[in-house]
């Protein structure tokens, strides 16, 4: 049985300073906090270059589809604590400091100690939507792995809580994933003999 | 294109005072909620007896679950401002007022005005277990209309976010919605001809 394994988006920043904004399932642990970057990774590179980061949490699903459909830029403000940067539209940030690293060397594990959190606004609630759209945005970025009728059927069925609980921007997230999706697909095609 | 809609925990009293729990999708319209009981049910009488009704936000699906699964008993107190309780766990609380009811009379919209908001606990952040065992409360909540080897399918697609990020908690919700399925299949067998 794993721990429980929340969807944020973890923000960081290189060394000269370059904000990098990617969607993490982070864990707790203790009152730590464990990250899981690939390596090798922008995230990666600039936790261990800073020794910092930031997990925001926020309900606008756009970022995490845009994350994985090349828009990467989302405003960001900067940190109080540590040097690196927040979603601006967060709904709250948790800003934490690199205490350890281990585990497998090509996805390691980043044990992080909390420095400063903070609540910016208050979560509605669970929307279906939200959540099909965070699922779909797993699925891209497995693409690779996936097999196309799978993906479709998946799809299919995660459609259903967009037609019946989306807001505008779970339908704009959706349609990224979409489009990302059916390039996918016309590009299997091509290269298929 | 429809309005987001939030999936809550409704809490109402019955005239004698007797707390109702129940698992609500909710709109926001302007400033009010709207709430789409069916008719009949004691979410609807409550609401229409007392003037009154709860919105709560929790992060415990296991109130989801267990409202699918005859488990209707959860702590509650005293709400602050109207007649009526909120979950003891809630990590936010919505007291709303019955401000009018018009739509269909076999699922009445009830627009409620909000009186009295409190927060008792951060949202910690998105986990797709909770997500899933939403939809699988959702999926339970229609057996009597869906075909056993559709639920089966999307049972399957849902288990992959249960094993993969789930807690406890949510280990625990997702059991008591898989034996209500098994129990469902098990009676649907006795009654094939």
């Amino acid at each position: 049985m794993n721990d429980l394994i929340y969807e944020t988006i973890v923000t960081t920043v290189s060394a000269a300073g370059r904000p990098h904004i990617a969607p993490m399932g982070v864990r707790h642990r203790g009152d730590d906090i464990v990250l899981m970057p690939f390596r090798p990774s922008t995230t990666y590179d600039n936790i261990v270059g800073t020794g910092a980061a930031v997990v925001n949490l926020t309900n606008d699903v756009r970022v995490f589809a845009g994350c994985l459909t090349g828009r990467h830029r989302w405003p960001t403000v900067a940190a109080e604590r540590i040097r690196g940067v927040r979603l601006a539209g967060a709904l709250s940030h948790l800003e934490l400091r690199l205490r350890d690293e281990g585990g497998d060397p090509n996805r390691p594990t980043l044990r992080m100690a909390r420095v400063y959190q903070r609540r910016h606004g208050d979560f509605p609630g669970f929307n279906r939507a939200q959540a099909a759209v965070i699922e779909a945005a797993v699925l891209v970025s497995r693409l690779h792995m996936l097999a196309p009728d799978k993906i479709a059927r998946e799809m299919a069925y995660l459609q259903i809580a967009i037609d019946k609980t989306a807001g505008p921007a779970e339908h704009e997230a959706w349609q990224w994933l979409r489009e990302r999706i059916d390039a996918h697909n016309a590009a299997s095609l091509e290269t298929t003999p």
